[in-house]
């Protein structure tokens, strides 16, 4: 594929479908979700991080008028067909199963760990039903610290587990002793990425209703994954599959923790199907800070080589990551952070070890980028440093070190959970940061911040490349159907949450079909529509789905053209489609409507099908993509400190960003800056704190900050489009890409800024407080 | 294929999957079912046969407590698209169309004809309320006999319609005016076939439900055809297709009215959308006769030529068809009537003359033999005729006549619908006649008779032979998956109505699958499972949903053994699947559950799948016949009858059938009896009679007689398999076929019994005051 063709409906910004309703209050959400007879639930959780649980008495909490009902572990357990919720992504990697329960049993390992369920008539009356539920739990010492939980003298932080290192792995490869051996360069530093959340707008929340007429339980589920959860539910209550379907709403951000399938998600459905009425619960904020998964610790500490000229000969060392209580993703989010930290780059050798520790919190698992900004954060605070100690530029040294467009595709040399070995499909990593730094006016940053110096303000700017593994399978559903009232109806397992899916495989449907974006109808992740589908993680949607309805689409058409063919007596390249209807290129009249071949198509009792046609106008693919295609891009950031008040503030932001084809320009434009903007609020803002017993300190946005506009700087973004062949759109991921450079290029510029000072920046996030402190430990130092 | 090439699954006699629920009263039919805030409907309908309306109170049956609204015309009608419900099979044939409407506008043409629909909290008050509505109907001269409709002054049975003549069409072929111009044999008969109807156990009825959050109507309907109810209800309410299910819940019979979709069937799921409650009709028995579809008056007048040797040359003649107040089927009825009366036999010229008259009476559409039986009946009698005639046995004139099996495929001359010619494609007529006429003792029955005589009685043999076009298309769709649960679901377009088209279905998938048929799921003629789908007609399921879920199982399978012979690194020809394993032959431990390859093939985020495989354990498949497969068979009765009292005792009755392979005998026996008493009530009892104004006099089963078991004589059933060509099992229909032959066998064999009286039977049914009333004439007469 040449850079001029261009597939049909890629590369058009048509505006959002999505919008028209949500900007008018017409969406809905789970929380919109009524139901006649509806129960509203609440969930009593573990005010403690570790603990035995001696007794639950629910009889006051029963007794409150308004209580339906309150259910603890051993109420669920007999709908059950296992004791625990099965992982999400099972790894050979992980020594022992640490899967929570639907409620817990008799041990609670967090804080905000479900313990009983309370449906009433209202949520504020099950809120105060939880408060009358007499729990007497046992503390136990909690484990808080990872570096702290492998230590030999380490409390438990589960008494079923016999080991706090839940797993141990490695990423590498490459004769890593022979790099270390006669390198002229060599040196050894630490970093420690913080804890910090998905917080999408719209809280987790699910509603169930079991039909005892149908035997047949619906869960409306504002999550990434309801194919996973349909998998979960069918397991977990020794169901059917044709007896549970799963159906996302609008759901209001996802950003990694609604991929899980957490124990509220089965503890509602349960309910549901106990009592026979539908349940809704609609988690709050404050539970979405306690009980919601979450993203790292990960104290990371390596060794680098590198030759004289900067370039890079090897890394090893080891990263200590905060499993958290229980394991619903298995290895993936470290294993993202060791594979990512490659970057663009050629490493000769590598070799981590990684240490997964059990703590007394939330689980950690992906929030958007996955354990990438981590894995980039550490190569390119590597990369500065080098270059500080060779005394050369920044983006020299990344230069030196960047695979050179003719490389690729480019084997790195690790391999990959499926025993490929991973690579880097398309691109040009040099000219993507040749055009960044010319984008940011790199080379004229020296005399802007002379200017801000002479005027007592200190400004620094920073530079960033990364890479992303994007659109992993194993395959997404789609079909296109158009029945005889001529609705064009999309189906596929992808689904939204907010990031555009919808519009974007309306627009691809309505290119190959003729007809307005807008009067195609996609139904997005809901499992009776798609029996088969995955979901939304890994920056896939556009390549899976997009290319599944490309190809779905693609069939439709052609048998479009086929049957009007035969109608018409018109050769089929003769024939457009334009507007439902299918015509004679210039000659409108000559046509029938799409409407008319679907009823045909349909078939009437006796009467045969348009001559050589299968039944239905409608067609079915799954894409299946060979190999993970790698999107990249280069961040460039200019940032003034206040090195007393150590403030920072974002003075210019540019994004050169290539993830192939682009189907809706706009759309990924607000991918890459929502990204940035969550990497930023990574950066400077964002921190789930705990005290030394594990009890969760941030848990308002009073405590934990995100980053919110007035502290946001206008994004720029550029693109490239280096189109990959490994799907017939050439698109590659982008919902992740943003966030991934984010955290890496601020702290470069904000070092940049405070050189002067000799603060160095090792660890996340960099809140005011903390640079601060660091200047004024500088200033001690110096 | 030969004869001993049997697919899987074919030719067993599993116990019927649908017997258990059913006779513990475990079924669940139309009316079992029960929503939340039901509301029950009645009509009132309309007690004149023609009549213009002048004006409906509903106001004092409103007022009635428990009535929650009563609706007419004008009220449902700004739901519709349409004014009228569309014909469910158009005809090119038809003059105008004369469709009706959802409820009586202003012309009420049949007595029953819906007016106004009440709903109410239960059935009584409704009915109540129905008592409570003021209707002012000016009478309009009503069409009773088609006869009469035709004549120049008659008056019009519809005013909206220009003519009583809605069509005029013929069959023919041949030189029909060489074959007159010098027969030795040349004669003149006229016959008549009586009105009568399905009569299933179960009336017609409806639920309908409007999900105002999905905007979706669910449809509970007893049809045959949930997917063409599901495409009027989308074509009529304005719908898409994704937003309309239609539900056949058990089906108490079909036999042909359930084909049609009555306006009752619009009306309930209007009420249902308008008044966003649930709203259930179930049709009573009442209704059932003065509402539901039926079947003939047909008038034959017929001339025909043959040979000095019995050998037919040509049939010309005139057939005047009653076509009721409305035209739901198009011209399929007397259609088939004109076609089938060809049966297995040589005729070189044909001309049949046909005229569909318009009559202020139910629209007439076809029950079980759809038409058949009465063109049976003409051919039959016209053999019999010339046997007498000729002084031939009448076997002899038969075996004369009949296509020789070596001619087969044999191209009648008449054109099909699709314009192809009507082809019977296997068979041996003159060894099934043999059969029968064996398993009879025909050669024996001379001696029978004449002991009888001395003692009194009236004893007389009959034959008839026939054939029947069965499997229509143009498809019916099927798909088979098998989840990770294990469960093993198949889907359809097809429904049951009681003849076991469950069973047939899973035990065809569990042999191809290994597992028992009780295992296998099978969803039937749910629009949400099968989007595509034709139904329950022209004796088709066997055929077509055979075939499709025949070859889907068979990729399923092909799917398992593929993934299977990768996993355990053996040849699939050396794996075997048994009870939900597939294993090495003979070592079962060497294996794996099929629920682990549905597992794996339904895929889990980020890991591929098997080596090879798509997406999902599933496949579908839509089969399409080529052409329509003729069955054929021989019957054989003796009758003894009282000439006093008119009454008729049939003693022996045997049937040789040849639907190619059976794929379970068993229920193939029971669709042939139950077909065969269809048919000896349509003989003798059963007969729907009006007066000379319209109003129907048979509304009761006092008035109307069905063949009861105290009067049904044992059927002997025998199979001849001669395997179609046409589909993969080698199937031909059967669900109709005994009903084909009945009435022109008891014909027949009544009219030999009564020979000696000098009785003629042209007419149906024979009931005994016409049989006392024919051998008094005879007597008077002689």
């Amino acid at each position: 594929m040449t850079l001029a063709e261009r597939p049909a409906g890629v590369g058009i910004s048509v505006p959002r479908l999505e919008d028209d309703a949500l900007v008018r209050g017409k969406g809905r959400f789970l929380d919109d979700i009524t139901l006649p007879g509806l129960l509203h639930a609440a969930f009593l959780r573990s005010p403690e991080a570790h603990g035995h649980i001696r007794s639950i008495d629910v009889a006051e909490a029963e007794a409150l008028p308004g209580v339906h009902r309150v259910l603890r572990y051993e109420d669920l357990r007999p709908l059950l067909t296992m004791d625990r919720i099965p992982v999400a992504m099972p790894s050979g990697a992980l020594k022992f199963d640490v899967d929570p329960f639907v409620l817990a049993r008799d041990e609670v390992c967090h804080v905000g760990e479900p313990i009983a369920l309370i449906l009433a008539e209202s949520r504020h009356v099950a809120e105060d039903a939880a408060e009358l539920i007499m729990v007497d739990i046992d503390p136990l010492p909690a484990v808080v610290d990872p570096r702290d939980g492998l230590a030999p003298d380490a409390p438990q932080a589960r008494l079923d587990c016999p080991d706090n290192l839940v797993a141990r792995t490695s990423a590498a490869y490459g004769d890593i002793d022979a790099a270390f051996a006669d390198a002229p360069v060599r040196f050894a530093e630490r970093f420690h990425l913080h804890k910090g959340g998905g917080n999408s707008i719209e809280p987790r929340g699910v509603v169930a209703r079991w039909d005892p007429m149908e035997e047949r339980l619906t869960v409306w589920n504002s999550t990434q994954m309801p194919h996973r959860a349909k998998r979960l539910l069918v397991t977990t209550l020794g169901l059917t599959e044709r007896q549970v379907r799963v159906v996302p709403p609008d759901v209001g951000g996802g950003f990694g923790p609604k991929f899980v399938f957490h124990p509220e998600e089965l503890a509602i459905a349960a309910a549901a199907k106990l009592t026979g009425l539908p349940v809704k619960w609609a988690e709050d904020r404050y539970e979405s800070f306690i009980a919601t998964v979450q993203e790292r610790d990960q104290f990371w500490s390596m060794e680098v080589a590198a030759d004289a000229d900067g370039r890079l000969r090897g890394l090893r060392g080891t990263l200590v990551h905060d499993h958290g209580a229980y394991t619903p993703y298995g290895v993936a989010l470290p294993y993202n952070s060791a594979t990512n930290l490659l970057g663009p780059y050629v490493l000769p050798a590598y070799a981590l070890d990684i240490s997964l520790c059990l703590t007394n919190k939330v689980p950690t698992t992906p929030t958007r980028g996955a354990g990438r900004p981590q894995g980039t954060f550490i190569m390119e605070r590597i990369l500065d440093l080098i270059a500080e100690r060779l005394g050369l530029a920044r983006d020299e040294v990344r230069r030196r070190n960047l695979i050179a467009a003719e490389r690729l595709p480019f084997r790195t040399g690790l391999k990959t959970r499926d025993g490929g070995e991973m690579t880097y499909d398309s691109g040009d990593y040099a000219e993507c940061q040749r055009r960044a730094l010319a984008a940011a006016d790199w080379n004229g940053f020296p005399e802007r911040r002379a200017a801000a110096r002479r005027e007592g303000r200190f400004l620094g700017i920073g530079l960033a490349n990364y890479v992303e593994g994007t659109g992993r399978g194993p395959f997404e559903s789609a079909s296109v159907t158009i029945g005889p009232s001529g609705e064009v109806v999309v189906t596929t397992g992808a689904c939204g949450q907010g990031q555009g899916t919808v519009t974007m495989l309306a627009q691809l449907t309505g290119a190959a079909l003729g007809i307005a974006p807008a009067k195609v109808r996609v139904i997005a992740g809901d499992t009776d529509a798609s029996p088969l589908g995955l979901g939304a993680f890994a920056s896939r949607q556009a390549v899976t789905a997009g290319s599944a309805v490309h190809l779905a689409a693609g069939k439709v058409r052609d048998k479009i053209l086929a049957v009007a063919s035969d109608w018409l007596e018109v050769a089929a390249e003769d024939l457009e489609l334009i507007d439902g209807r299918v015509s004679l290129r210039g000659a409108p009249e000559v046509g029938r409507s799409i409407a008319d071949i679907a009823a045909a198509l349909s078939g009437s009792p006796g009467f045969s099908l348009p001559k050589g046609a299968e039944p239905g106008l409608s067609a079915a693919a799954d894409f299946q993509p060979d190999a993970i295609t790698y999107c990249n891009g280069t961040h460039v950031a200019e940032a003034e400190v206040d090195p007393f008040t150590g403030v920072v503030r974002l003075t210019r932001y540019v994004v050169v960003h290539d993830c192939g084809r682009l189907i809706n320009p706009r759309m990924v434009d607000g991918q890459i800056i929502g990204g940035v903007v969550h990497g930023i609020g990574s950066a400077l803002y964002e921190w789930m704190r705990y005290d030394a017993t594990g009890q969760p300190l941030t848990c308002t946005y009073s405590d934990y900050l995100l980053a919110t506009a007035d502290v946001v700087p206008r994004v720029e973004v550029h693109h490239m489009e280096s189109p990959t062949p490994l799907n017939p759109l050439g698109v590659k991921g982008a919902g992740e890409s943003g966030t991934i450079a984010a955290p890496a290029v601020v702290a470069s510029a904000v070092e940049d800024a405070l050189r002067p000072l000799g603060v160095a920046i090792r660890d996340l996030p960099m809140t005011p407080d903390r640079l601060v402190r660091l200047a004024r430990q500088a200033r001690a130092a110096a």
